[in-house]
C-alpha cells in the first residue's frame, strides 16, 4: 500500500482560526480528496496531545492508494489539481508537509498483533 | 480509534547511519513496542518521496489502540518504560516526534470511499 500523509499544523490566530481552517478543510477540501482517481480510503485523524513540544501538528490525513503507481497517477491528475487549488485557496497549502509513503511490512515484528 | 503516531527523521551521517537506525528500530524497538498492553495494530511505513523539501522525516508507525483510556494506559506502563529506554539507546529519541492522535470520522464526506 502507498499512501499520501499530510500532516498540517495550526494556522496563526489561535483556536477560531483553526476551527475556520477545519471546518473548511472538512467541507471544501476532503470532498474533493475523496474523488481522487484510485483512493482507497480515507482517515483523518485530530491531534490531541503532542509529547514532543516543538510539534506543529493539528491534523494528520491518510489517503490509501493501492501502490506507487495509483498514487503517482492521482498526484498527476486533474482531480488533484483541483484539490490542491483548493488548499491553497482556504489557507492549508502553507500549513501542510505531504509526504509519500509505503509500508513497511518487512520491519513489523512477528510478535505484533 | 487512538493511535501514538511517531515519525522518524534520518540520523546524522548519511544512509549507512540511516541503514543502521532502522535495523536496530526493527530488530530491538519494534518487537519492544509489540508487547505494548492494548496494542490492536502496529503499522510502519517508509518516506519514499516528501512534497515538502523541508520535511525532515525518514520513517512513520503507527501504534493503534481501542481508545483514549487504553492508549494512556499502554503510555503509563512498563513495557513503553522499556521502549523508551531502548530508543534513547539506538539514538531514535532525539529522532522522534510523537503525537497522539484521534480519529475524525466527523470530517470525513460520505463520498469518500
Amino acid at each position: 500500500m502507498s499512501t499520501l500523509l499530510a500532516l498540517y499544523g495550526r494556522p496563526s490566530g489561535g483556536d477560531d482560526a483553526y476551527a475556520a481552517f477545519e471546518q473548511a478543510y472538512a467541507k471544501t477540501h476532503l470532498p474533493l480528496i475523496a474523488k481522487l482517481p484510485g483512493l482507497r480510503a480515507l482517515r483523518v485523524a485530530r491531534v490531541r496531545r503532542s509529547l514532543t513540544p516543538e510539534a506543529d501538528v493539528a491534523l494528520v490525513a491518510r489517503m490509501n492508494f493501492d501502490d506507487w503507481d495509483a498514487l503517482k497517477a492521482a498526484l498527476g491528475s486533474e482531480e488533484m489539481h483541483v484539490a490542491g487549488q483548493n488548499l491553497a485557496a482556504i489557507g492549508g497549502a502553507e500549513l501542510a508537509t505531504l509526504l509519500l509513503v509505503e509500508e513497511a511490512p518487512d520491519l513489523i515484528p512477528e510478535s505484533a498483533p
